[in-house]
């Protein structure tokens, strides 16, 4: 294992220092329990948008953080859930009396932590609701989920919930909005290789110089089928189809349309992928109003790709391109 | 090799064709010859800002074409220097009459391709000046360069300069800007692993597992020396001096630090050595005014990172802050 690390335990301590000194006018971080809090939180009267899991998926979640999307983020260990006592501590930081919005990953312990918490602090009175994602159509259950996963639909989630909350929706109408994407937003993935988790110091998976899996998850979990490489036309169209049959995209559908990177997958590489997936939506009679290309939702290191589709309708579409401030997604300010 | 492409050969055509259809808000593509151009190009009486190399480098150059940076990129082939028609066109679709400025990384290839290509538009009546970046203090001459490399402090210099253009500075003082950024920004990088170049199919270096490459270039270019591999607080601290000591970074300096990864390093890496970086910059006293963490300038999937510091006075950090709004870089719009 080569990283650019000190101690395997430390990563992401170390790595929060740096991301608070990178980003004062965006964001604070408290260390202990660790949370990434949007620099101007709480904010009076708006809905708090709070989302976490485990790190190693960058910029997920931290790099969501500010104006327009969360208000805090809870960074768990490598590829492991936060603790609920990081979940409530994120509450007591961003609570501004309008209620709470926690996002939250398919992930059985993620799940778990998160309503504990929830629990915790609606008996200190906040009005806190709960919105699952398992946008990932690969696999039905896994080593760590019962149902879908979720994986990259988590940043259009988070985007569009934190424009909803940004321009004063209160906490039912967020918590809407937030089961609209969930309800229109699929994913599938794919890596050429594994990742390694630092404390672990080997590798989650090993593929063969000519395998590539099918349907992977965001922690190197087994995917739908492990097939022989081949050209990116087939590879992006297995995702595109996969996606596509499972939210039945029909001729006339307006979409988003995501293009994500796993961490090591050169940038080159993701607009070839995306410029596949153009195409192919399209002879579907599909039309893309919308696209994000680049590395939001990964593994570490991992090579691979995801392709997310959100179906879109007019509601959406403006609170995507609301203005958005934060690390990794910034437009509009 | 296992990468996300068809032919080999096609990879850059292929990834315009998808970068166009990601960003048509931002830049449309014309393909033979490749050159990314701003969307509302050419703006009569502003200076055009082009640069260019071999592709590889994603975001560089073309991530940065927009309002308030470059008006076009010239993408090579990948670790390929640009062909002067195809500069010669970036000129044509981006004049706006106030002449044009090359921004050209310190490689025989490209310093070459774009002086014939000055002269050919020169000859056609263009006020054309080029400004050479070279921050790589690693080595002072190697396969691809007589004098140092240009490497990460190119992204500063296109923004920077970019922004001086974008407020209406004519030529001269657009090259006086780009002239002061080149005099006071250094780079170090080092390599975890090389990189595989898609008609290549070879790695370009092989590192032991217990190596670490410093000084390496971005190209998978020999660096300075070969090391056993340390913990980040010993890799880093060796870019900081390496830079630090090259600009003579002095008590009471003010400075931009750049944490740059080289593709394939997780984000969790680069917050991590940032926040190393800053510590030990500001052990000497000096004040880390702006900063910028991410993979700008990478080498495909190389994994690495580098160093960059550009000292700053007030017209720079003023340049640095207004709007920008391209693919990579956005802010204030």
């Amino acid at each position: 294992m080569k990283k650019i690390i000190n101690d395997p335990s430390a990563v992401v301590d170390q790595a929060l220092y740096g991301m608070a000194l990178a980003h004062p006018d965006l964001l604070r971080v408290e260390r202990d329990p660790a949370v990434i809090v949007r620099a101007d939180a709480p904010i009076a009267g708006k809905v708090a948008i709070i989302s976490g899991g485990g790190s190693g998926h960058e910029p997920l979640h931290g790099g969501f953080v500010g104006a327009g999307m969360l208000d805090a983020a809870c960074p768990g260990a490598v590829f492991t859930s936060p603790t609920p006592d990081q979940i409530v501590a994120a509450v007591e930081q961003v609570n501004g009396g309008a209620g709470v919005l926690l996002v939250v990953k398919n992930y059985t312990g993620d799940v778990l932590n998160f309503a504990t918490a929830a629990e915790l602090a609606g008996a200190d009175g906040v009005d806190v609701r709960t919105v699952v994602i398992d946008d990932d159509v690969a696999v039905k259950d896994s080593l760590y989920t019962a149902g879908r996963r979720g994986v990259a639909g988590t940043v259009l989630l988070e985007k569009i919930v934190g424009a909803a909350a940004e321009r004063g929706d209160d906490l039912d109408w967020c918590a809407a909005v937030a089961a609209k994407v969930v309800a229109n937003v699929r994913s599938l993935g794919l890596a050429l290789n594994g990742c390694t988790v630092p404390h672990v110091g080997q590798p989650s998976f090993a593929l063969a110089e000519d395998e590539v899996e099918l349907g992977i998850g965001i922690h190197g979990e087994p995917g739908r089928q492990r097939l022989p490489m081949e050209p990116a036309d087939a590879l992006v169209g297995r995702l595109v189809d996969g996606v596509a049959d499972d939210l039945s995209l029909s001729s006339g559908d307006q979409v988003l349309l995501f293009t994500n990177g796993m961490g090591g997958t050169p940038l080159v590489e993701l607009y070839l992928a995306h410029g596949i997936a153009e195409r192919l939506v399209a002879d579907r009679g599909v039309q893309v109003e919308r696209r994000l290309v680049g590395s939001y939702v990964t593994s570490l290191e991992m090579q691979g790709m995801s392709l997310t589709v959100l179906k879109l309708d007019d509601e959406l579409t403006e609170l995507w391109d609301a203005p958005v401030r934060t690390a990794a997604l910034r437009w509009g300010v």
